[in-house]
């Protein structure tokens, strides 16, 4: 585990309870900069937004922020005018309280679909949540905002920028609903360092295409899904600039940490048992390696023959088969945990081997086209009895 | 259940057991007509062929045919030059004792990919399937190409053209790997009509467009699809000749055949415990409506929660928005069974009723665009862990 440190300057986090899918747990929390913040977003793709998104996305264009509240429990998705009214008012109230501009309050939400948010007991709590502002930490922030997920996940790193300590914290929830374009997920990233808006933009752009955009559970997507950056400056370090060796050395701390936070997604996918490495390599052309490798990841035949400790290649050749892209079958090698199973399109006999490598809790598949350069990689996790189970049961 | 009636003219059929994955059961069987029969077909569109599908898509260029070889446990795919090697082996014993050309014997397998084909059982056994040839019923045959399948699927019509009665064979087999641009499945249809090739072509397409290309399982796509139908004209019909009105009488007989077959399919699906069929209407384009109906057919959200008999009509909502579909979420309805559960993007608050209209085995989803006049319908079926179960432990 991550060896817990402090938070980035400046902020302070709040996180209660509010009854909101069902009591006796932390569903409603706050995030505050001190400091007016430069905030960055990427949103779901999703023609069906959720209110709160729709808030998000306008607000963001001043490119300032400085709270954000979120909520777990209901997503405050197909709630028509009365999900957007409801979202106003919780940030009109946070706003009024924090003495900031309506503008400058964000809001997330995750959770069921199509049920109004229950307004009262969410007024209610509002006191309760300002009060306790600073109180809690980031473990609490990332408990918060958990749905299905079976664990917490947050990561804090520190990097020196001209002899200033720059802290990046981020937190995120993540477990079914997962898809390319954004994984079904919230995530918070809160940095003190003093950047340029478009250099904040361009790490974060960088950092979910690498990580949150190249994983998958279940190839659904959601209707929330918002990735906030918050950079304070609080850390009193010289402007980044985009482009400049700081900005690189930023940027690649936001990559890291986005995508420890999707293995951390991944391994907690709703009944994952394993968490899977999907390579497609030397493919003829980017988007081919990319389209091969989600439709390996994406098949429900290579997913319950890996949770089955089955290495059933035939199902991994069959998914790049119908996958649309260039391949020529009698080139085609597969390799399972460095173990050739699949030699110019035919088994080469090391099933069994293969089999006793599934047992394994991490599984690398590497499928080598042989027609290019090109290569991606997509993470996914093995589906399970339990996927169905936490699916057939979500809203009772 | 259909009453059973006597196959078509001329067409007789063995099937025994060759103990290709294991034994106790029939799964090598053969087709063979008295006479030369015109003969059309349809193959996966799996950049992945099987052997058996690339030496019939070169033998069907003829079109004519006089037996089919078919057999389960084994899918003689990504078995490189020996598959093909083995599967002409196969074909050339039934052609020299059967006195056909070599051509004119067709090839099908299913099973198990990326294994060779247990030719010491098949040789051995070939010289029993010729001697029952005319023994064994389309019960027998439909039961020899089962793979997860847990039921036999055939229909057997007739139809009256010109006086003279022609009767209409098929048997199926599906199961799991099924998905959009025909289902993972075999199908072979048999009959004595007297008909052209053109004409048999074109209404075996239209069958196969209307049933089971509008029909997904698992979203995955075979390499070894296959439907074939030989019409040997024993029948004595005057020659049914394309766009007659007694060409229309008989294809709408087989696209009825071939659609009651699909919902065969669907009912078997792996672990199913409910068919559904989703519609979308009144989209913008033909294709919106398509693709907007396969989302939510392949949506695993969706199918755990209507296995789960929870109408959580959100994850339609969702799937409908990442379809990449035009959308307005503020006209959109959704229907199920018929009660309004969604109006104008938003919940009608009868989640219990619909809950409760669940429980029945026939669900039916509309998703009401009102954006157009385009509609599309596909047959899918729910998501238990059941499917999981027998996917994990295929091969074991």
């Amino acid at each position: 585990m991550e060896i817990k440190m402090s938070a980035p300057k400046g902020f302070l986090f709040s996180a209660v309870e509010a009854a909101i899918k069902k009591p006796g747990r932390k569903d409603l929390a706050l995030i505050y900069s001190e400091s007016k913040a430069v905030i960055s977003g990427m949103f779901t793709t999703n023609s069906i937004k959720a209110a709160p998104v729709m808030i998000d996305m306008k607000r963001i264009k001043s490119g300032i922020g400085q709270a954000i509240i979120v909520n777990s429990g209901n997503a405050n998705a197909c709630t028509g005018k009365q999900g957007i009214a409801d979202a106003l008012e919780i940030t009109d109230m946070i706003a009024k309280a924090l003495k900031l501009k309506n503008s400058m309050v964000y809001i997330c939400s995750t959770g069921v679909i199509g049920t109004t948010m229950p307004m009262e007991r969410i007024r209610a709590k509002i006191p309760e949540l300002l009060k306790n502002l600073g109180k809690s930490t980031i473990d609490d922030l990332a408990n918060a905002i958990m749905t299905t997920d079976t664990f917490p996940k947050n990561i804090t790193k520190r990097i020196k920028i001209n002899g200033k300590t720059i802290t990046i914290s981020a937190v995120c929830k993540g477990a079914g609903m997962i898809c390319p374009n954004m994984a079904t997920m919230l995530c918070f990233i809160m940095t003190d360092a003093n950047i340029d808006k478009s250099a904040l933009d361009k790490a974060l752009k960088s950092a979910v295409q690498k990580s949150f955009n190249k994983i998958t559970i279940d190839g659904d997507m959601s209707t929330n899904d918002t990735v906030l950056t918050m950079a304070n400056g609080m850390a009193g370090n010289s402007l980044i600039k985009l482009n400049s060796k700081e900005f690189n050395k930023f940027a690649n701390a936001v990559s890291d940490i986005t995508y420890e936070l999707s293995k951390l997604i991944v391994k907690d996918g709703e009944g994952a048992t394993k968490i899977v490495e999907i390579g497609v390599i030397n493919a003829k052309s980017d988007i081919d390696a990319k389209r091969g490798a989600f439709a390996v990841a994406n098949s429900l035949l290579v997913k319950t023959a890996i949770y089955g400790n089955d290495a059933n290649w035939g199902r991994i050749m069959a998914a790049i088969g119908y996958s649309g892209i260039t391949i020529k079958e009698e080139k085609t090698d597969i390799y399972l945990n460095g173990l050739k199973i699949v030699k110019n399109g035919m088994g080469t006999g090391k099933d069994k081997e293969a089999n006793e490598k599934l047992k394994g809790k991490e599984i690398k598949i590497i499928v080598d086209l042989k027609l290019g350069n090109k290569n991606a990689k997509v993470l996914t996790c093995d589906l399970s009895e339990e996927y169905v189970k936490i699916n057939a049961e979500y809203r009772t």
